[in-house]
């Protein structure tokens, strides 16, 4: 039984790839580069989104929102005037905790990809199954509180290893939590040695200037990376 | 495509249904009383159950711990002198985000049941899929932080609606943080109406006398709810 259970979930993420490569090329005819964005629920991604979107000028953003149910997010981030789509997964897709490429791909037909330099995927609130289904994207970035505390690199260390730039955020709390940032970051070198690691507060503002340059820089990319 | 992915889901929850019941009948037959503990990552489970199973005076208890990978907090718990398995759903489950039926039922061998009263289960961290399967428990308590937002039952409603008791935790921080607690209790009102639910703080140990005689009152019941 553990070995059929292996190998269905082994065909399924073959079949993932293969719609997420048909995404890939479908971003890369528009020239859209793509974000994958991703952490537990509550870390913060829509507050980021809200504070960097509006300082990324001269760049087309677009946001594709992914939830179980609902459209708050969404909402939240059509006030900044970028074209917002949502994507449920609990409608027609079982209630999954993660979005698939399958899923990305039933949205494209909304997105106005042609006039978007810059997508972002607000995948589903959830540290594990994101992390295995590659939607097309260029980059993946997550993002993880220090309200969460310092052992989850090693507790979700898959997350953590298949990013290209880890934000560090709510750092406005630290004076108030007993949390220690060199264990966190020794914790993260430990699953994915020396990847990019930026201090983050949607609320002060603190590191989006050097979130946004780097945000630019994916968009700037002549040639996409495999 | 859509159907058959439906249908798999479903022969999948029955199958699981029926172990869980399997697990239901041995808890029943040591007369265990089982707690199905649910949170995103990094919401304080393992901190509130360093709190509160210390003060359970005259119950025996034991933990289960479900991650996906490592044994961080079945170490931390272990210090408290309670029989703590460890589960991990990376080795021989496919890094499961979640506890199943069968995967509690691989560890059952491990557990002295016998000499346990009350049998926590800290599940993966996951407000999605840990919630639609049962795995043989009496009650299902969720912890959610106050770091996470007032938004979260709307976003992950079947967590909170199958919950007999939410706590609402890090309390402690709400001087530091925007978050309406009567906002968040509207919001689980409007999912899961009358749920009863207790704000705590497993730093300065508000509210974990009262979750304390909660816990105490389930090992109590005579007969297990159905």
């Amino acid at each position: 039984m553990h070995r059929t259970r292996v190998r269905v979930v082994e065909d399924a993420l073959d079949a993932n790839n293969t719609i997420a490569q048909a995404n890939r090329a479908d971003f890369d005819r528009a020239s859209t580069r793509v974000v994958n964005f991703m952490s537990a629920p509550g870390a913060g991604k829509t507050s980021l989104l809200e504070r960097v979107l509006p300082e990324l000028a001269g760049i087309r953003v677009g946001v594709l929102e992914g939830d179980v149910q609902g459209s708050m997010d969404a909402d939240r981030l059509a006030s900044l005037h970028v074209p917002v789509t949502q994507l449920n997964t609990d409608a027609g897709f079982g209630g999954e905790c993660h979005l698939d490429a399958n899923m990305v791909r039933s949205a494209l037909p909304s997105l106005p990809l042609d006039e978007i330099d810059l997508l972002v995927i607000e995948n589903v609130g959830n540290l594990v199954c994101p992390a295995e289904f590659r939607v097309g994207e260029d980059v993946r970035v997550m993002v993880c509180s220090v309200a969460e505390g310092e052992d989850k690199p090693l507790k979700y260390p898959l997350m953590f290893r298949t990013c290209e730039l880890v934000l560090i955020s709510k750092i406005d709390l630290l004076p108030h939590l007993e949390f220690d940032v060199d264990k966190l970051l020794y914790n993260l070198d430990a699953v994915h040695p020396g990847v990019e690691r930026m201090l983050v507060s949607a609320r002060t503002g603190e590191g989006i200037g050097e979130w946004r340059d780097w945000l630019a820089a994916v968009v700037d990319r002549v040639e996409a990376p495999a």
